[in-house]
């Protein structure tokens, strides 16, 4: 089973769907850690309903860039747990180079619109102020930009009849929970590769260039 | 009825599905002229074929902005044939202020992808190659900038298992054949309003901001 660890900044209801996901007998996967930067997030309280190990490492701002040393204290911590790849879930925080070069396309995050519409916080406002009637959500491989890395799954949600932000942004959050255990299940356990900036499974008869 | 103008450049076939929309004794237009800015254009043959009159305007360019002679002769057609809506049907240029002013949120267009993603040019090859799984095509109102607009309905097309940007073409264009007619429509025969970028179909519970 590949190790995981999950980094979680808020209630943590996509490391929720993850962590019920990974308890299945078939899941390649098995999360060993739930690291945050918020003693109070909420996902905390789920890791121990699950029994994952948790930890919490706060670095004195809420939101950006983490400082190197509390970067490094998670890298210290996922490397401690074994941990092969990194599931980000709801984790406010940018990884900076020290970090995602220690877990080459092996750092994967979701975020509530169709990239590359929308990047950056509140994509749900984003999208509805902007006036779509098709949103979703994508899980993607966490590269040095915000929201820029390879796509590997989206779905659509439709938007219309969508009477605000938040009514648009509940009903991304549905499709986020099923959508992120199936990503991450198809990339520990299906043949894939990075063409440029495209990730084919190569299970499917998807060919060329 | 309502009196459509549809302008065309290519083979046509986004104006053929909306001609054979608006054939339909239940349809609350009717398309009384096609306009191109290219003499070889396969659309006027359709035109033809469905007893829709046409006229042709070259300007001596292939694509980008109109000399505003060629706009005012287009538009002069159009007051002609007594049109109040002008759907864009893969129209290789660009309207400027002087005809948009005469038709302010009466002018529709239809991209080949899910906008804000991917305006201009070759939206399905910038899609295949930025790797994404979701796309999909945009009916929007036409405004100054390139497939910046209001936008008025929308649908996605899986782009998963595509092998080229050819493929993904073909999947969004079955889709625009019947989300072009299907908007139109809508636009001609629903309430709805503007509400900033938003455009908001009344008869739906759609309220708020």
């Amino acid at each position: 089973l590949t190790r995981i660890a999950v980094f979680a900044s808020g209630r943590g209801s996509n490391f929720r769907s993850l962590a019920r996901a990974a308890a299945a007998d078939d899941f390649p996967g098995r999360i060993e850690l739930l690291l945050s930067d918020r003693k109070d997030a909420g996902a905390l309280a789920i890791a121990a309903e699950f029994g994952i190990p948790s930890a919490v490492v706060e670095d004195g701002k809420p939101r950006g860039r983490l400082s190197p040393a509390s970067e490094a204290s998670l890298l210290a911590a996922c490397r401690e747990a074994g941990a092969e790849w990194i599931c980000l879930a709801g984790f406010m925080r940018i990884l900076g180079a020290g970090f995602l070069g220690a877990y080459p396309d092996r750092v994967v995050n979701i975020h509530p619109s169709l990239l590359p519409s929308f990047p950056g916080l509140d994509a749900q406002g984003q999208a509805f102020a902007h006036g779509v009637k098709v949103s979703g959500c994508t899980v993607h491989l966490v590269d040095a930009g915000v929201d820029t890395g390879p796509i590997v799954m989206q779905r659509a949600v439709g938007a219309e009849g969508a009477r605000s932000a938040d009514e648009l942004a509940a009903r991304i959050l549905a499709v986020e929970h099923e959508l992120y255990p199936a990503a991450l299940r198809r990339l520990l356990e299906e043949p894939w590769e990075r063409r440029g900036r495209r990730i084919v499974f190569t299970r499917n008869t998807e060919v060329g260039p």
